[in-house]
């Protein structure tokens, strides 16, 4: 009944030291973690259970030596055939203290140097505690309570060969499905059903979950990419986007398709060709040492020459990992630059007439020579026909 | 390209008229909501973008008077044809000021009767926006921020027929999905497959998502419900067990069935037999007017006269709807009493023998005259066999 962890031992140990050296860094005794991406980053659990608010889980790095997992009793036996240090618990659901007075106490029994502890506090993070605990808590706290969410970036942002093999098999399982749509999206499938038919698809070619489906169609293109698929019927002239979220033992890949239904115009043709021609350049451009600025930069020369009015989307691409999107954004705003073991996505798009937009989308990595390796299997430039 | 809601307006404007009142009640000029449930509840926004932790996004609630959702540019288009008074964007991703400035200055010119804002800051909730960017908002503020848990529960804890209804939905799906999977789970299966083959069968007979799925299977029981389905493999004397949430139109049915896989032992049918009445005596006692401990207490006879050694789950069910867990919990400390309209889990399990437990649930509703409507299939009182 062990759960079967997806690395080797020592794959999350260096992930753990690789941590304490930016915690270090950062002056931090302690690092707590709340949130589903952070717990299985450290420990391998893998468990829906988070879908249910009513008890917070803790995971402690301290500043040196393993961790502590502090969780709800009915987490304690997953937990401990998990990587923990050690395991911790209260009886849950106790709604007047969990586990607040317990994570204090071991909290405050660590050595203390700096006197900062580090939570979950920034970008791309939302606390998976009531926010009325960790004032509590903050209160019990003799060191100060600080933003940690850097440190937990700088080290998950550079993926291992394991992870990114990871975020590979997803890609590929799904790419492979995505070529498989014409077979069950017809003339006259609603939105729905093909999102409903491909989720299958990809469930049934081994991907472990599907948690991201977003699926637009209309005339030439769509207004919209995040909604889920509508009783809209597919019809002649229509745009059909899908961008699926699937994961394998967690790990994300992301992107999209777009299938010309029937007969698409001339427009429509010219602007996919577009987008298709701007994820090239990006992946062409993403290299060790690119600022993402600069491969937001390249990408909107060639999306703007092919007319852009807009994009709503506010950037080009993003991170990505154990959450669908992770730092950076690639757009004009964002410092961050290229590394191995970066995993992002390219993703240009372009609304061409109002309430007409397509978007690409592909997902690579940046290898140790320093180039970037398409994980997923790269669309074709002429869009799939959907008849 | 119209996103198909849910519900006719009128049950959005219930819902709005209802939580003014409890905020009136509350002294609250507004209520400030960010969770993917909340924002459903009252706009019927169907989209799983929510994945991605990049943009806040926030649903504002005056004291009168039409919803103002303050979002991201990239989800203007969809929430404009979702139920909102207004939309106000801000061009996102911004990390600097991730629409906290436009949120303080919208909920800041509103007319201020009481001082105070509540944010979900209480119990079943996280707040799905960074904590620095909440302690910002809450100094940019010139009223108070409070906690408007109570104020939310106190409305959704209550289902309309028509919420009820795509519980019941749900439910049904589910109940023919769990009858036929001895179709699919032989002995020498694993988990994750019985999993998977399950999940698929779930979204081809309608049922939207999938969130929630955990399995466990042992020589007569399992030692926790909350991991996925790993790779062991079903042996002869096993019992298994799969818990599901899913959703149509977001509300959740959350139950579980077991599995006698080959020849189980007498104790293990014996056992099945308690959580089973155990469940029937639930199911009975739930009336209007029950208080949950009192349901607990009904419950942990059964269970106790059967030889329970514990239960490390801490409940005996919960409250569901948009969320697989919500208010009440069915347990000794908690407070609340039953009331027409909503809905729980009736969830007795017992550990028999270290390290063998057998959990059964059921979902009810309290209907109009009082009683308990089993929304589920009622499971039967042998084991479903798989050989």
């Amino acid at each position: 009944m062990m759960t079967s962890l997806p690395f080797p031992v020592s794959e999350f140990d260096a992930r753990l030291e690789r941590t304490q050296a930016s915690m270090c860094k950062a002056q931090l005794d302690a690092l707590v973690l709340t949130t589903p991406a952070n717990f299985r980053y450290f420990t391998g659990l893998d468990s829906q259970f988070w879908e249910s608010p009513t008890r917070p889980w803790f995971l402690v790095i301290p500043a040196s030596g393993p961790t502590i997992a502090i969780v709800p009793s009915i987490a304690e036996v997953v937990v401990n055939q998990c990587v923990a240090g050690s395991v911790e618990t209260w009886p849950s659901p106790r709604p007047e203290d969990e586990g607040v007075s317990l994570l204090a106490s071991v909290v405050n029994d660590r050595a203390r140097r700096f006197g900062k502890v580090g939570f979950e506090l920034g970008r791309e993070f939302a606390l998976r505690m009531p926010v009325l605990d960790f004032l509590r808590l903050r209160d019990l706290l003799t060191s100060e309570a600080v933003d940690g969410s850097p440190c937990i970036w700088e080290v998950r942002n550079i993926k291992s060969r394991a992870e990114i093999e990871k975020i590979r098999q997803a890609g590929q399982i799904v790419s492979r499905s995505f070529a498989s749509v014409p077979e069950f999206a017809k003339l006259g499938v609603t939105e729905a059903q093909a999102s409903r038919d491909l989720t299958v698809d990809i469930l049934l070619r081994g991907a472990h979950t599907v948690p991201y489906v977003a699926c637009a169609s209309g005339p030439g293109g769509y207004d919209q990419i995040i909604a889920r698929g509508s009783r809209r019927e597919l019809r002649d002239g229509d745009v059909l986007i899908i961008d699926v979220g699937a994961t394998i033992d967690g790990y994300f890949c992301d992107f999209d398709r777009n299938y010309a239904v029937g007969k698409i115009s001339d427009d429509a043709r010219r602007v996919h060709d577009a987008v298709w021609v701007a994820t090239e350049v990006g992946i062409n451009t993403a290299r060790a040492g690119t600022k993402v600025r600069d491969l937001w930069k390249a990408m909107m020369e060639v999306l703007e020459g092919a007319g852009m009015r807009g994009n709503n989307v506010g950037r080009l691409g993003h991170g990505l990992g154990l959450q669908v999107t992770e730092p950076p954004s690639n757009s004009v705003a964002d410092e961050a630059v290229l590394q191995p073991g970066m995993v992002i996505t390219i993703e240009p798009g372009m609304e061409y007439e109002p309430g007409k937009m397509i978007v690409h989308e592909e997902n690579i990595t940046i290898t140790e020579d320093g180039f970037a390796d398409v994980l997923t299997v790269r669309a074709p430039r002429e869009m799939w026909a959907i008849n």
